[in-house]
């Protein structure tokens, strides 16, 4: 067997999302609908390449943790779902701090476009930040990727409660002046999963705000009497 | 966003497996029980790595196709379960022959074990050859890889039927005296999908005589009267 000791990768596109920054973008993408769409890079902007994927209802993104690839990898991680402290191995946990920083995501197909001659891939159903490099679409195949008996005791045994997500009227009233008609269900989806820190996640009076930026609009939020409420909407300056 | 336009991956291990070669490993690996495992590179060869992964019933792989790498990539690709002559999208295939050769495979957990101070991972239902790098072990997690209402049309429309397989004498009797407990199991296995090219796999009777090597042994076999037949298995020259 002769092989090199390292590979190269080249993107083959990037993604466009409502996410700008890590913070807040949901753990379990099923739970929330953000869509966004994979803009192919030449070579691979061409139509050809995606012909016949409308017969997949779910399609597999394998892409680049761009954003943490300095950062090094180490043998074990924090596990946040096991209360932050335990450290479980890197190759047990989906960390985005490892060796080789790939990720992979099933999303919704949503069909695909050609805007001033680029194509794209609309998709549904994503985690990813906006310009994460992809390196792969794979059309999901049930008969292999869905496995009926599989358990994961690590990760399920604490599925997170859903916390109420109110909007105060300045909220309402900037929500109703701007254009992303999808935006408040995102707030919604996303912020009622508590995104804060675990050590914070008990709390339910919180004093600190906090801020998170989905498509253009600067969030501010607080966890009051139990409930997630949005205090602001401002366009990022 | 700044970026390289490409990014370097390193193998964490290599996968050892009886697959010799890439013909007759079965395409649906859950049809197979072929086992093998991970034997992790240094400085991946440390058990923290894997601490906590025994939690998990199945784990992904992602590997690279390192036999296909010098073969570039084209546009379109054969579907073999179309008939040979479709040509579909390469991102709406499983092709091996892809940009970034990577692969991505379910494999059933059966756990980490230490020899030689070489820590490996065994794995079951494995559709991987001998030698494979892998640059990826991640949990599998039914409530974000598990899609129940995820739908295929293109691929699972013509599921192959599963043919016979017998052993002529002189083949049993090589197969008695050789020493992998599930070499007749895995003969089985992965004949009765007919791995023939796609144009041969309507003829109930074939002259030609096949051969693939599982393990160390090089096994002969034909199809006739519908059946396959295995004539011989010689240890690897």
């Amino acid at each position: 067997m002769s092989e090199p000791s390292a590979f190269g990768l080249t993107p083959i596109g990037h993604i466009a999302s409502p996410f700008k920054q890590k913070f807040a973008i949901p753990r379990q993408p099923a739970l929330a609908n953000a869509r966004g769409c994979v803009r192919l890079t030449p070579p691979f902007n061409d139509a050809n390449c995606l012909r016949g994927i409308e017969t997949y209802s779910h399609l597999w993104l394998l892409f680049i943790f761009h954003e943490n690839l300095d950062q090094g990898w180490s043998p074990t991680v924090r596990a946040p779902r096991l209360g932050g402290n335990s450290r479980i191995g890197v190759f047990a946990s989906r960390s985005t701090f490892r060796p080789n920083g790939i990720g992979m995501s099933v999303v919704k197909n949503l069909g695909v476009e050609q805007l001033n001659g680029q194509w794209q891939l609309n998709v549904g159903g994503i985690d990813l930040l906006d310009g994460t490099p992809v390196i792969h679409i794979k059309p999901y195949l049930p008969y292999s990727d869905s496995v009926a008996d599989a358990e994961a005791h690590l990760l399920d045994e604490h599925p997170l409660p859903a916390r109420e997500v109110h909007f105060t009227e300045q909220a309402t009233a900037q929500l109703n002046a701007q254009p992303h008609t999808d935006l408040q269900a995102l707030i919604i989806q996303c912020l009622s999963q508590d995104p804060r820190p675990a050590y914070r996640q008990s709390q339910d009076n919180d004093p600190k705000t906090y801020q998170v930026i989905f498509y253009d609009r600067d969030i501010q939020w607080r966890v009051e009497n139990g409930k997630v409420l949005v205090t602001s909407l401002q366009p990022v300056s």
